[in-house]
């Protein structure tokens, strides 16, 4: 009777009396992955190979105490590591620093179109007062002079100082690069969509990007997404809300993020928690599907939804 | 013995029991302005023309009752209220924007640069490390190659996934944004630099742009700054350590703003309290020189102070 026990630098066979016959190291992180070959070897090698039964193990790891064991095991247990590490990085995180990024990018952008309006509001105080929309205040400013703007807009009498050509210059590079930021959140938003078509088709057709997005993000990826109960994922985004009912015993949150979602926002406010448990009952589906790569189904779900919550 | 009484819309002649004789219309702002002449020319045509006496004035108002003055009144006082905010965009406004803008240049590059990092690593964790400087970050990702970074910094077997050159892609169109913010950075605080040098060049000299430009933005302008005392600009920026010290009886700031200056970070933490409070000293001086356009003494000032803190 022989044991054999791998462990993570090699396979040791053992006797009876749990003597070390032989010992096969593994040089490469990919022949710890491919033991089972090594075993298979050595069970060749010597008939009647068993592994190691359980309540011998603390014996047989006495073996390992020798000092010249332990930098091997250092070394290919930080292998392990990085590899584990690398292996983690999927499309998951891909979609969630995108989807950050967007955000902020939002923040970012609000910020500086904020300074903006601030600051031509020096030079033509009416501008800002007449365009609301943050994205044409900005593509005005850049595409007309002021004498352009004071005929479009009718402005008789503008309250805005004369400035030198070179303090409208300075505006102007603000201006042209919140634009840019702009642009470049346009085409994050393409490229997110690209990831999720091929990642979790189900979610982006049903959620869209954005909301998509966001659940993943609240949900912490894809898998837990998929292993939540389509109660939570009705309520993500809601937690503030969530925990103040729980704790003051105030009504209860009936949707998150997926309030902003426009079967949610089609209908009518006292139907809109209805709504909200169909659709994330459906989304639930959907990121299972996707998670454990299914077919394409969002488009049935939402078809299914629209008939019910006419 | 007849009086005369000039307001927004003209100058009323009346004789002794306030009867009108004559009125002349303002028909433009500009006629107000040089309502000397008219009241000259009036003086000539009625000898003995003197200003109406103030206890006279009640009843001569009566005279406006008549509702044919109110349109022409409400037309005056707008347009004299649009030439007043016209005349308010000074170049303290435009200091004032580029400051507050070039912080939330900064706000904004941090938050960006941040996302960059993370995003980055997932490509190669170990950049994120060995770089602590953003600039040099943002840098790096945009000039090199994975590749080459690995070389340069002798990443041995990186912790990064593999991603695809589209994913790489949408990473780099973030970093050259990034990069062009912080172009964008540098050319206002140039121009930061040229507007102060004509409009307050001892406050640039002895404070350097960014300080010189924060204190105006505390003080709310160069004439507030110019009237505050010297004990008042010391503290500015440290509102919160002072209220704090008020109630609480805390120790009292020594400094706010004024702690970031050159002459305070070079000596000793002892002394630091005395040198904010030459420093301050001298600011407030080079605050008034600019508001009155006097002479250029930052130099010397900077001197003396340098003598005396060595």
């Amino acid at each position: 009777m022989k044991y054999y026990f791998t462990h993570i630098i090699g396979t040791i066979v053992m006797d009876q009396s749990l003597r070390v016959i032989e010992e096969v190291k593994f040089t490469k992180l990919d022949d710890y992955f491919s033991k089972a070959q090594t075993e298979a070897k050595l069970k060749k090698k010597y008939p009647g190979l068993i592994p190691l039964p359980e309540d011998k193990l603390p014996r047989a790891l006495e073996h390992f105490k020798d000092k010249n064991y332990f930098s091997d095991f250092y070394s290919q247990n930080v292998a392990l590591t990085r590899a584990g590490i690398r292996a983690s990085v999927s499309k998951d995180g891909l979609i969630l620093q995108t989807i950050g990024n967007i955000e902020e990018l939002d923040k970012v952008c609000n910020l500086l179109v904020k300074r903006l309006r601030e600051w031509y509001s020096l030079y033509l105080p009416e501008l800002s007062f007449r365009m609301s929309s943050h994205d044409k205040f900005v593509e005005l400013v850049l595409k007309k002079t002021r004498a352009e703007l004071i005929k479009e807009f009718r402005v008789v009498d503008s309250m805005g100082g004369e400035l030198k050509e070179r303090d409208v210059q300075e505006i102007l590079l603000l201006a042209s690069q919140i634009n840019n930021l702009y642009q470049l959140r346009k085409k994050q938003e393409t490229y997110l969509e690209l990831v999720m078509k091929e990642y979790c088709p189900n979610l982006l057709e049903l959620a869209g990007a954005n909301i998509g997005a966001k659940l993943m993000e609240l949900g912490r990826g894809l898998k837990a997404l998929a292993l939540l109960p389509a109660s939570t994922i009705q309520l993500l985004g809601a937690e503030k809300a969530l925990f103040r009912h729980l704790k003051t015993g105030s009504r209860s949150p009936k949707y998150g993020v997926l309030y902003q979602h426009q079967l949610v926002q089609k209908v009518k406010a006292s139907v809109r928690g209805k709504v909200a448990r169909g659709l994330a009952d459906k989304l639930s589906l959907c990121a299972r599907l996707d998670y454990f790569k299914g077919e394409f189904k969002a488009r049935e779900f939402r078809e299914e939804l629209e008939r019910k919550f006419k």
